[in-house]
């Protein structure tokens, strides 16, 4: 039972991870109908598609849902000669693997938070959650002013302590096994990546607020430990990837359950921000050049048309296949079934007889 | 109750872990004394050292206790002029910082491993444990001909494999949490940092031989939680470290509980192998050196003379303080008394009233 959560009308202790990109309005409806939280990543849409899927899911459901943003500067420096040299790089690499795919100069190269930040107070969720960076004190008040509690990702204990100081109603840590962009903000990623073992029970002793588990649990058993070290509830992306409802390709679906776990690691040379997937040929080829690359996000819109027809050409070896590290515990099955099983797992392992 | 530990005769699912360097015999003996499994690293001592800390250990208790070594080559190159510019930049660093110690050419650069596992079958302890490399299958059979359990240290799944198909009775997973050096031998070791979130189940569910898990885990919620992801044991090294009777030098000891989780990283600078420990102004300082210095156990050795004359000045910060991510959760108190309030916590977390 989630101190957080049951108030808001959420049965299960269980959140679904964001997955920009990969979820879907019909994965985020079918967890919060199942009495999960489910939560739609919304960091790459543009305002209209925010609302656009929030109202999906609002036409589906009638439970409470998360939106989940990338705090990111409005406006941001741009080295025109790195971007040139990147996409030479990367179009010579479609040509060698014969993807008749070239990189373009997006029309602009992400979605402004501040437009995407006053979308989401529109579609007023009953979460939203935020990773990157921190709101402001008066972001969170204005949020929290329309009934929307928010979440801050930390992936330190110092980064949870600044979430609490801003008045985040509750801290999702994210442990180093988690799958996808790091959500760190204070410090270099590669500094960041603390196991979840130790960073829960220690954030938990840090901050007054509840603490979400987020990293590597796939399982009820997993939820059951999260809880044991002082999680309030579990949030489990990896899971839901291979979900019929999830977006993630269909050969990045197939490779999940045989990753192994030392080939799991983290990552720049897709959206030029730490983030954890597995270390495909796609990522060996681009290695060499790791220093050369344009920060996130450019690099996220240059590589983005190249991930596209390569994911159409069944080419799971050169997309971003983010996954957790535990990711070959992976049990492909719909969204509210996978609730279901979850659920009956964690009754399962919550009471061990002495 | 460890399915493991208990036909030994070790009472608690406990297992202290081997911290070559800082365990003593009196620390063995009182975990052991206390009905957990002390064990006692012997990486660095020469077969007579070890026989008799082992003779320590058995005159002070009548229990079951480990030995651990590092399993490495008897015999390697050494780069001398890779050996003359790592001692130039230490000699350098320490006259810097105001300590009257250079490094010496040893007559030794480490014992040889396979004088080390003979002294071990003359020891025979209950448990022998190894880190670094594989035995052979014949080294395995040598020692449990004797009664002597083979527990082999792996930080992923291949590596658990590698073990379990040589015969070893037991695992123990190091989780990217843990404190001092990786034990990682089939990868290199920034590969093999995963979370015991994800490498535990993981491995559980890959052999079919009791699994330890370690890297973290500070208290009986942790041993409660590691035990639903499947342990047999918990493996706790930082937890004890603080203990009178560890021998890690008073600084050290001090800097634990302020140990921010952000600032303990993998370090090569002090030994020559990946290890976990505070980022302290050591580690700053020979970071621009860390592509020129000699691998171990060369740097292990040229740096000794140095960390003990750095822990005999007070200085805490020129001195490998290695330690897990959790590490601000440390509680000095005497060993034994550690065991039981570790145990009374376990009691208390392992049954959760649903």
């Amino acid at each position: 039972m989630s101190a957080f959560l049951r108030p808001l009308g959420v049965e299960h202790p269980l959140v679904q991870a964001p997955m920009s990109g990969s979820n879907t309005p019909a994965l985020v409806a079918a967890v919060s109908g199942a009495g999960g939280l489910g939560s739609l990543g919304a960091g790459y849409l543009e305002p209209q598609a925010l609302l656009e899927q929030a109202a999906q899911i609002r036409a589906a459901i009638d439970r409470p849902f998360a939106l989940n943003l990338f705090v990111l500067p409005d406006d941001f420096e741009v080295d025109e000669a790195q971007v040139d040299a990147a996409r030479r790089r990367l179009d010579a690499l479609m040509e060698s693997e014969g993807l008749a795919v070239r990189t373009e100069r997006p029309a602009r190269w992400a979605p402004r938070f501040s437009d995407q930040l006053a979308a989401l107070r529109e579609a007023r969720p009953a979460v939203a959650s935020f990773a990157f960076g921190l709101l402001s004190t008066a972001q969170v008040r204005e949020l929290q002013a329309r009934n929307v509690r928010v979440v801050g990702t930390a992936t330190s204990v110092a980064e949870a302590r600044a979430w609490a100081e801003r008045g985040a109603d509750a801290i999702c840590v994210q442990g180093a096994e988690a799958g996808g962009h790091r959500g760190t903000f204070l410090h270099a990623p590669e500094e960041a990546l603390v196991g979840l073992f130790a960073l829960l029970p220690l954030t938990v002793a840090a901050v007054d607020i509840p603490v979400f588990a987020a990293g590597g649990i796939m399982d009820g058993r997993g939820m059951v430990a999260a809880e044991v070290l002082g999680a309030d509830a579990s949030q489990l992306g990896t899971a839901f990837l291979a979900c019929p409802e999830s977006a993630a390709a269909e050969a990045w679906k197939r490779d999940l359950p045989q990753a192994a776990d030392h080939r799991i690691g983290t990552i720049y040379s897709f959206s030029g921000r730490a983030a954890r997937g597995l270390r495909n040929r796609y990522v060996a080829a681009m290695q060499p050049f790791a220093g050369e690359l344009p920060p996130y996000p450019v690099l996220n819109a240059l590589t983005a048309p190249l991930r596209r027809a390569a994911a159409a050409a069944g080419r799971g070896d050169l997309i971003s296949e983010w996954c957790g590290q535990a990711a070959a515990l992976v049990r492909p099955m719909p969204a509210a079934e996978l609730v279901r099983m979850l659920m009956r797992e964690y009754a399962a392992a919550r009471c061990t007889p002495a």
